[in-house]
């Protein structure tokens, strides 16, 4: 949907190794199999090799374990553009499922819209891939809390 | 939010059966340890145990994993008001976030609100407990698609 | 969807009053001919008869205007938990349409489910009356922002 | 959000004329003031001046008068893909509101993101114009539902 350069500026430069530490502690993640790739200042993706144990009855990826790596991709766009220290909560998203989850593996992509202060908006993607073709299947839009209070910062 | 007894008829007088077989083969809700709970017609619950493997950074259960469990419970409460040999697929769903999720369990509950022909509404709600206490943490709405083609059927 | 009775304990005791005067300001409500019913402690109800100029090309109630009347009476349902002097923002809602808005009015209906101190979640519904029976034509989800800057307080 | 030049194929040659003749029955984008712009394959613009009468408490646009535009330009962008006779209905719809209505006009884009046969989901957004500047202030995403029942076809 999108043809344009990253345009923001992180306010943290260490943003991509503190987000890649973050997300080492994600063990749900890693109950997916799904693995950081790209971390660029509000753009993040996440690659999840399809494997049966997120199945559903047919067959396809989970729409839960499609949300679940979009919602992180967008999260973790949000946390690249935050102060450090600051963490990040999700509040609400909204996931159109277009196409069944199928092929080798899915990549959510997650970018922020509109870098808030306290809320950021962000649009993400979840693309299957398939003999080097990939077909869009899912688009999330999603609500990102800034969490400045320390206890719960990562 | 709802204290109606349940006011659906099913066209499938075998549904809890079908629906159960039905959950038995989702490889993801086992990966989640999420267990079937009360299948009545129109309304699902599915319970999950808080555990570490489906955490993220902060400790608390993976907004992907909630969402998870009740997007299932929908859906399967959808799959309780269709005609045997159906199928069901989520188009869409929003989720609310509300407090974070903790506790010893947490509880999906899914209820349909409008069964339509091809469509169904389902109202989808994540309680956590903890010591007894029950605690609304998330609310979901979700689309399911009625699929009547034989080959993806369950 | 529900039957209980409401149990917000209001902070300003003149929220009746204080809604209503802000009701009153909103001339988009005035343009759809929506008037403000019953208000509550977290609970609001607007009522619009179905028009002519409020319709789309096939006859029925605009999409549009269901949503306006539903997301007014959700954040008016939250301003009735706030401070005196306190504003209320959508920060995002996400509608349902489950049948075509005909009749003789619509009735809509907005709660709190969650009454956060920054953000609070509601749970609208809109239902069509006609000939003395109530219909369930669309059910929303909302987040309302705490506005405590004096300058946009109403 | 985007770059890319449009890449659908109506089916109907006549997608415009057909889409300008239903737009001009929706009484409520009259009442609103809002006008059909660029109508191409899979893309419409619709734009709306900032008056009194579409706002709210504060004088900013309405909601539900933002959503109201973005929403139909999502309508009319799916209808460019559908069949002669074909009607078009919103299932659903979710917006964020990113920043205050205001300036001198809204625009609202709705594309077409996946032309399915029965479904079809769409991205919107909003911009607000004022001093030769635009600002993204609003997105949706939504579910247009494809109506071949000839009765309530425009």
């Amino acid at each position: 949907m999108s043809a344009e350069p990253s345009r923001f500026t992180p306010r943290d430069p260490d943003f991509e190794t503190r987000g890649r530490a973050s997300y080492a502690r994600q063990t749900f993640m890693s109950t997916l199999g799904a693995e950081l790739g790209r971390v660029e200042p509000g753009e993040v993706e996440i690659v999840m090799p399809v494997a049966p144990h997120i199945c559903q009855q047919h067959g396809f990826v989970h729409a839960g374990a499609i949300s679940a790596i979009v919602d992180t991709a967008c999260g973790f766009a949000a946390m690249t553009l935050m102060a450090k220290g600051a963490g990040v909560l999700t509040t609400e998203f909204k996931i159109n499922l277009m196409s069944p989850g199928r092929g080798e593996r899915l990549i959510a992509v997650g970018r922020v819209i509109r870098p808030g202060a306290k809320l950021m908006v962000t649009l993400g993607e979840c693309f299957a891939e398939a003999g080097g073709e990939r077909k869009l299947i899912a688009m999330m839009t999603a609500t990102m809390m800034v969490m400045d209070t320390l206890g719960i910062v990562d």
